[in-house]
């Protein structure tokens, strides 16, 4: 049967250069594409050629005035990726939000917004950020600590999902006569009144056709764990193996359960970095080169330096300890980037030179010819370790162009990935989520793009 | 020289069935249009046909569960435009946002997000809120008071500026050797300490090809005029007649050059509402029906009971005071919509039979065939005492298509509208209002849609 077909979905990110910083050295393109419509519409429909399942912003509040690097966060991606939908159809949009500095009644009714434009297409991936100069934008106040921000994320998720449920035209059966609609069926205040929020509704803005956004959820800590267990559809995390995700699923499993959320509606996205070499050989080249390393020696001294080692005293090719890199919970920035490296080396006995091949910017690397590269993104879909992939190219165009020139056609002919979208499909079917309850008195076409 | 032609802008009110209440019941349509995108497209791409200014939306974020009439804000209007921004070219659009319920930072950096996707097409119509449910929406607080609203929204208005323009690429030179960009020469943070708002910045979208979002306002009460004098570069306001729109003009530009701003700066674009028939009584009868009244004497009955009056000893044929209209600039309603009406009486001797016929929802109601119509709307247009319009049509779409067939021609042929528009043209081009200065290095062209 066709329809129980099951496909690989890859999402793709395209935040300006691309994923790998050091790498706009080495990309096409002219600096002002960072903030250029045009190139993202292009990079769209790109992906829409390479039928990937939606297209993925990361976002914070932030310009770092920083030289070093490119901006990696520029045109706010909820706008953006509005733009878009209105002109590249089929493909769903990832957008990055914060919970900390918006107001649940207007993050609702803006994503909401954008689900309805795009004819539910939308997945909305809302984080609690962890940078602390995000704060100074918004006041005085010093960013809140994690025990605050995720407590606080998992109220406004229940606010945003009571705002969202708010308006159905479709709960009415037919609009008494002389009324122009019948709000008493209609409509559900939120009526909210918790220890972050209070918040009265209803949204004025009706339910969408997939009734409303996917909610993604990023955050690697043990609070972002248990928010994502809680309120988390798709889950864009850290899995650099098969052991680390065997175990991050039974954990993430297993705190829905606590909740009382059945285990099933939730899909492991975890973020995928692919440098592609006509040999294996040309691909380690290309990582050293893209990363700003420029050889294997200078990767490991970049390695052990970020885990405060002393690179002339370090031995390579040791098996390393993953009790050395367990990040405490209280740190600042985010946990869940080194947690990513910890669980890979908890279920892998592995060296420093070896771990290096394993990992870029935080997320699984997979290195070699188109063949290797799609056979090892297939390896840990196949058997359900993972449900998705968000492929993080290291330069954007360059490496999206490569990868749905070269890999995606072996994807197709495994048979693991569509060579179409079908017509109509919200981004909650083509992730095969169920669609959330409103009470609709009788199935009614509402809004659709 | 066909550059310095001066044209009648109009732009065009497009929120859900039109901008008179009961006259939803003589349109054609769906009631789910109201929350459809696709119906917004149709709309758009008419008032691109008829050559239109901008499209506008008032804002509210709020739903009413008022079964007596339809909504009237749903979709974001900043969303929506954004997306409509992607489909239909050269058009402008007006979003109104709230001064009160959004941060700087996020409305800054969204509106500047609209303006780099849509080429520089945006207006921002900046409202402070006047609906004290409204407050319910977003905590616990009541709504602050006008005094406090006002001077807030005047301070929110010079951090936005700040941030919109704290990001110009093309301040830097050539950018030095190894750099993607050069920060130094290109980010000046908006570093703001104020009464209301400590914001850092910079923001992390670049300027527009308008360098900025022109800043519209609509308030109306002598706080909101202060505030329109300060920061407005297009006024929505209620102007009925030639005398009252003399002396707006000439409150708001003294107001101006108090603030050391020159008036010249300053576009007043009042809002009017047309009513079309083949004689002028099919236009009045229209009228009659559209208001939901049914005859003269309901509207007459509907007015007295407006201002207080008892229907059954009201004498609708004597002329007015104005005295007896003045609204207390502390009532907690927006002081502006009956300001106008005052101001209409100030300057002419009106009986009330008389006065229903001159405003429709608190705007310039202009009655009659498509050519009195037409010259009615020349008339304050062309001896300067509005700059432009905004049209409000009693129902969407018919009498949009009515304007569209029947008036548009009209306003062509007699050379004062355009029969085309300028291609790349911004917006602030439209209107002719002055670049705002970046202090860029070079020009440089930057992020064109």
């Amino acid at each position: 049967m066709t329809q129980a077909q099951r496909f690989l979905n890859l999402n793709v990110g395209l935040n300006t250069t691309g994923y790998v910083g050091p790498a706009w050295r080495q990309r096409r393109g002219s600096r002002h594409d960072i903030a250029d419509p045009q190139y993202y519409l292009r990079l769209a429909r790109l992906a829409h050629k390479g039928r990937f399942a939606a297209t993925f912003f990361s976002d914070m509040p932030l310009l770092r005035p920083d030289a070093a690097t490119r901006p990696l966060h520029t045109i706010d991606p909820l706008m953006l990726q509005t733009w878009l939908a209105g002109q590249v159809p089929d493909i769903g949009f990832v957008a990055t939000m914060s919970s900390t500095y918006n107001s649940p009644f207007n993050l609702a009714r803006r994503t909401l917004a954008a689900d309805v434009l795009s004819g539910g297409r939308f997945i909305i991936n809302v984080v609690a950020n962890f940078v602390p100069e995000v704060a100074a934008n918004f006041g005085d106040d010093p960013l809140p600590p994690r025990e605050v921000r995720y407590p606080r994320a998992g109220e406004f998720l229940d606010v945003v999902k009571k705002l969202w449920l708010s308006w159905d035209p479709a709960r009415a059966g037919a609009v008494p006569e002389g009324q122009f609609w019948d709000p008493a069926a209609e409509v559900i205040e939120a009526d909210h009144k918790g220890r972050y929020f209070s918040v009265k509704g209803a949204l004025n803005v009706p339910v969408s056709p997939q009734v409303h956004p996917v909610i993604a959820q990023a955050g690697g800590s043990d609070l972002g764990i248990d928010l994502a267990a809680r309120h988390g559809e798709v889950i864009y995390c850290n899995i650099l193996s098969r052991g680390a995700g065997e175990a991050f699923r039974a954990k993430v499993n297993a705190r829905a359960l606590a909740h009382g959320r059945d285990p099933a509606g939730i899909r492991l996205a975890p973020g995928l970095v692919a440098i592609i070499g006509d040999t294996r050989a040309e691909a380690l080249r290309k990582h050293e080169i893209f990363t700003g390393a420029g050889s294997e020696d200078a990767l490991i001294a970049q390695f052990a330096r970020e885990h405060g080692q002393d690179p002339r005293d370090f031995n390579a090719d040791v098996p390393l300890n993953w009790e050395d890199f367990v990040p405490a919970q209280d740190r600042v920035l985010a946990v869940g980037f080194t947690q990513g490296l910890v669980e890979l080396l908890r279920h892998e006995k592995l060296t420093a030179r070896e771990a290096v091949r394993r990992s870029a910017g935080n997320h699984r690397l997979v290195l070699g010819t188109a063949e290797e590269v799609a056979d090892q993104i297939i390896d840990l879909w196949a058997d359900g370790t993972v449900d998705a992939y968000t492929y993080q190219p290291p330069r954007a165009p360059d490496d999206i162009e490569e990868f749905v020139e070269k890999v995606v056609p072996i994807l197709q002919d495994r048979g693991v990935y569509r060579r179409d979208y079908v017509p109509g499909e919200t981004i909650r079917e083509r992730y095969g989520l169920a669609r959330p309850a409103t009470g609709a008195h009788q199935p009614e076409p509402v809004a659709a793009a």
